[in-house]
């Protein structure tokens, strides 16, 4: 429930000059477009209307209140996310929510609890990984919450490295059992959401060993609370691992093993298998096809990524439009009432440099989610059909995507709120909590800084085969920009106005061939010059983050050439267009060294790049407002009292400030007396 | 006090592989140099004596004892600082500290408490501003902590725009008093630390009216609570502004006025005055001498800046020697326990280029906020003797060096926090609140986007100056480069070897061309082409970066010339050699684009400097952890488990999960149960 407000101002205070819902009235009212149809075009009726039910729901039931969040300390906050995941475990089974209503209610209530982990990947291990038998056993009474658990693959000294993982399954011959423990200090799991405090089962990953032999990380199911009276099982050390930048609502968790007995049947066994008689290890048939599950999270992260820019320009671009600051030194000093005319902040050149650029992204990241998504489909079809072409391509992309677009998302959230100014460092403007939830995206599902080597690899196998014989290698996306570009690799810009920016294929041939150019370059290092691995590293991360970036000028061209729903509504091609052209211009600008460097674009040429980007962000500030109103984040999940869609900043911020429990108390600042701090205060100590 | 470990650990258990503590020692063991001697070098004997001296006091004073401050909520953050700032106040009388040894211990502490701007603001706006006898009625009882004040001048509709604030100071003729007074919500006081809860006095900055004519603001004493009872005093509405990204231990304020009345002898007089009789305003002698003060707050926020990079890498490159992570692709697979070879993480080149370059920038600002210091005295001495011709070029780079390095340090917090890997995540790394606690330094005192207009706007001044008739110009440092470009317009990279970038003269002389250059092509913009100036922001902000980026060049380099310190101690001229080199063409290479548009350096030129990048890196490898030691940041102050000196990380990191409180308790998981959250649990709860 929300506190109340401990302080009374004076009345009939107002914000001074024209109120926030005024001014964004009247952006809205410039708009060249239908923001509804807009919304409509990039989400799809489905989704918004399923956005609005669920909205009401949630915003209207006590427990998914938000107002108090930010006062509360660690203890409070893992209370209050406890509540919210059994309250939607309750309305999941009265509505019986589809896949997609949890997922839009999760959301939508934004606050990483207790059974997340329970609900994504301890159920999805038990179903896809286990049998039959299994399922039944393990998966059913999961699916009612009869049992709780949690993944357990991360330890304490070993995070991407899975192989390198030291706890250990061995199998114990005589009675037929597993022996879980944990040799050294570093072997103790870690991170493992739901772990700390709530899980009474984990799926274990740990290295299988029968008869002194090793054969990898395996899966293994392990009792390790009391169900009932919820105490730690014998041979388990289980805990929280204190406090994070962020979800400090979910308690993420250690867990030692001392040499722990688990049943034959434990070893989740739909692929590896052991014959309990004979000790006899059953490999998987084929370990790629799991490639698949990983190609559809990482679509997933994407999308993500592309609301997450949403989300945090919108906050940004309604605030500024709302705030006014300085006169422009070439605007009249005074307005008729003799006062300073201040200017909206979104007015400069140099905020909109940070905010449209980002407004521009989550267009390209979401073309590029719903690229993938549809290659996802499109493999997954083929692989049921024996055709495994498609895979390898697939997964190198989506390993490049996955590092570039949480690199760029969480960076961008940072610039939207630096763009807030002083009022983006408070927690009423929601950004700092979004930043700080939204950063392990950037490390889990593959540091995004190691998973680049995967789709450079990928791309270095490529133009090896291209090179030494073209007629052998599969047709795809990749192929076609690298024999593009070794056919005519002395290609250069052929724009010599400005008007020859308009054109998408002229962006999209420029990536191809730095794409190209570059793995060629550095394909070089390594296969000529007989470079370590180690010492490219840096080489490596550029050609993934040139190919990522080919991939996401690519689709985006796509859309605005070939977009059937894009191109019958005028008004919305004519401005998505523009939106191309800046985040075209704006990327080819910020990677221009590549391009000067091999002699692409000349000087003049860059120019032309960073005049287009000025040119374009004029022409889009009138629509900015209406932009991120289209983007259709509701107030509640915005949570923010700068991005509110009425405009009324000022009045939430008071609200904010005024129910502060803190300011229920009176403080003692007399500095002989360290024993008194607050005179007459009943707000919580931490006993410690 | 550190609260107790919850739970036990198996006992015996240890990190696998080579322990952290034999890591960092065989890391020192090779050092090329004496890090002691390297640390006396940077920091001088004094401060070092100093800062162990002041270690010792706090950290064996229970009162700053930092390891329960992770755990706590907002009240108990609170609570905590007020005791340790009254802590302070006492050690600091009983020792009877100097102003350095004060900011030293504030500091080490790093608890930005209620009554941190009472002790920097407040005081010293009484002394600066307030004539003999307001000194002996505010300043003496403040400087006793007899009253406790803050400084409120931001207002909640206006930050870095001091002249639009909108409180109001109006003489009444009659009574000659003054009537403060806030005409609208927008003009409530906000933002202001310590007055939230803590302050009884204020120095309030309100626009001057007399007879309905305005003067603009001026700072004006007004108690705002009760010196005894602490209860607010009539027509004041006072509270505090609620929870932010950091900062939660200080209680940033918000205060709104209802025609309160002061006498005439609270507006602070030293410099501009009001008769009391005639109600005359006498206006200030010279307002630029202000700017004297700026340029030293800005030369150490320039010092900080280097501090804060020092602390950070400190943190990350200890960690990343004790961190192992995946074999290197070309190292061999096993070692000869039939384990695989994990690699140290700091060898990998992709964490080296996050890193390296972060420590190499920690000596660049060092380097310049010495020159500052440096500049400040001279400017000082020449203002003593009427000479004022340095005052425009200090405060210009001053603006533009303050804009450059605290968005820089900013954002390598966050790079050092991403290369710990998932553990920095965890608020044991220390990082997330050092980064949350840093943020506001790229906001106040200027907001840095803001800021940089000021330097361009002299850089345009200056050029302009040049360009009309040289013999007029004062000669300094940017006169000097902005002629020598004038000179050799066309003048381009000499470099053919990569042996020719052992000569800091190349880049000292590219960094100004570039500079100049920018200046030049955007006045041109500007007086030729008319152009407005808000649609010039982003090449403002460009000219003033360059500008800033050719001082830090030239500081650096001209330690290297000429330093005798430096240069009579051959083991650490030799790596601090390195270390500019690293810096100046990674510097060079990330501004490429500038050099390569402008056909300063060819695309060969370019590639050259990323290959000597990568050389350097690799030479400096095996210094790395040596020079993060002579940075001397005590442990007591990096307050990191993965930071600290001895390498014992996981022993640390297990050691902050034992003692996190919502361990002592078991959590309700049936989600038919509401009612109950933990089941047995004496943690407590938040009242809202």
């Amino acid at each position: 429930m929300a506190p109340p407000r401990y302080i009374q101002l004076p009345e009939g205070l107002k914000p001074a000059g024209v109120p926030g819902s005024e001014l964004l009235a009247y952006e809205r009212s410039k708009a060249s477009f239908d923001s509804k149809a807009m919304a409509e075009y990039i989400h799809g009726k489905d989704f918004l209307e399923l956005q609005e039910r669920l909205v009401n729901l949630l915003s209207n039931d006590p427990i998914f209140d938000k107002t108090s969040d930010h006062y509360y300390g660690r203890a409070d906050k893992f209370r209050r996310a406890m509540l919210k995941d059994k309250r939607l475990a309750q309305l999941a089974a009265e509505h019986n929510w589809s896949q997609t209503e949890n997922a839009m209610a999760e959301k939508l209530a934004d606050l990483p609890g207790p059974m997340g982990l329970h609900k994504s990947m301890f159920l999805t291990t038990l179903y896809n990984q286990g049998s039959d038998e299994q399922r039944k056993v393990f998966y059913e009474p999961a699916s009612k919450y009869q049992i709780i658990g949690c993944y357990a693959q991360t330890e304490l000294g070993h995070g991407s490295n899975v192989q390198g993982i030291e706890t250990t399954a061995t199998w114990v011959e005589e009675s037929q059992e597993w022996e879980i423990h944990s040799p050294t200090l570093t072997a103790s799991k870690w991170w493992i959401g739901g772990l700390g405090r709530t899980a009474d089962h984990a799926v274990v990953m740990a290295q299988l060993i029968i008869k002194n032999k090793s054969y990898g990380p395996h899966p293994f199911v392990v009792p390790i609370r009391d169900v009932k009276t919820r105490e730690m099982l014998p041979g388990r050390t289980i805990g929280d691992i204190g406090p994070k930048a962020g979800y400090n609502t979910t308690d993420n968790g250690f867990m030692l093993f001392e040499h722990v007995r688990i049943p034959h049947f434990n070893l989740l066994a739909r692929f590896s298998k052991v014959e309990p008689e004979t000790g006899k290890y059953l490999p998987p048939p084929n370990a790629k096809l799991a490639y698949g599950t990983l190609t559809w999270v990482r679509a997933n992260i994407v999308r993500d990524a592309s609301t997450v820019l949403m989300r945090a320009v919108t906050v940004a671009i309604r605030y500024c439009a709302v705030r006014r600051q300085f006169a422009d030194r070439d605007a009249p000093k005074f307005g008729q009432d003799g006062k300073p005319l201040e200017t909206q902040v979104l007015d400069y050149t140099m905020v909109q440099i940070r905010l449209f650029p980002i407004l521009a992204q989550a267009f390209a990241f979401h073309y590029t989610s719903r690229f993938m998504f549809e290659l996802y489909e499109q493999n997954q079809a083929n692989i049921e059909s024996g055709d495994l072409s498609l895979l390898a391509d697939t997964h190198a992309s989506s390993s490049g995507l996955k590092s570039l677009t949480t690199l760029y998302a969480s960076d961008a959230i940072e610039v939207c709120r630096k763009a807030c100014g002083g009022h983006g460092y408070s927690m009423a403007s929601g950004l700092p909590d979004f930043y700080a939830n939204y950063l392990p995206n950037a490390t889990w599902e593959g540091d995004s800084y190691m998973l680049s080597q995967q789709c450079t690899r990928y791309l270095f196998k490529t133009m090896r085969a291209i090179k030494s014989g073209r007629g052998k290698v599969d047709k795809n996306i990749t192929t076609d920009y690298m024999i593009r570009y070794l056919d005519n690799k002395s290609e250069k810009a052929s724009i010599q106005f400005s008007g020859d920016l308009y054109d998408p294929l002229f962006f999209m041939r420029a990536f191809g061939h730095r794409a190209a150019y570059l793995t060629e370059q550095t394909l070089a290092l390594r296969d000529d010059l007989k470079r370590s691995w180690n010492s490219l590293l840096v080489e490596l991360f550029r050609c993934s983050k040139a190919h990522s970036q080919y991939l996401l000028v690519r689709n985006f061209g796509m859309a605005i050439l070939k977009d059937e729903k894009l191109n019958s509504q005028p008004a919305l091609r004519q401005i998505v267009q523009k939106i191309f052209l800046l985040w075209a211009c704006h990327t080819m600008e910020a990677e221009s060294a590549d391009f000067l460097a091999s002699g692409y674009i000349t000087g003049q040429q860059f120019h032309l790049l960073g005049s287009k980007v000025q040119e374009i962000m004029a022409e889009l500030r009138p629509n900015a407002v209406a932009l991120v109103d289209a983007f259709a984040v509701p107030d509640y999940l915005l949570n923010s009292a700068l991005g509110r869609s009425d405009g009324n900043v000022y009045e939430a911020l008071f609200d904010f400030a005024l129910r502060e429990p803190i300011n229920s108390a009176k403080w003692n600042v007399d500095i002989e007396d360290l024993e008194t701090t607050d005179f007459d205060s009943d707000l919580p100590r931490a006993k410690l």
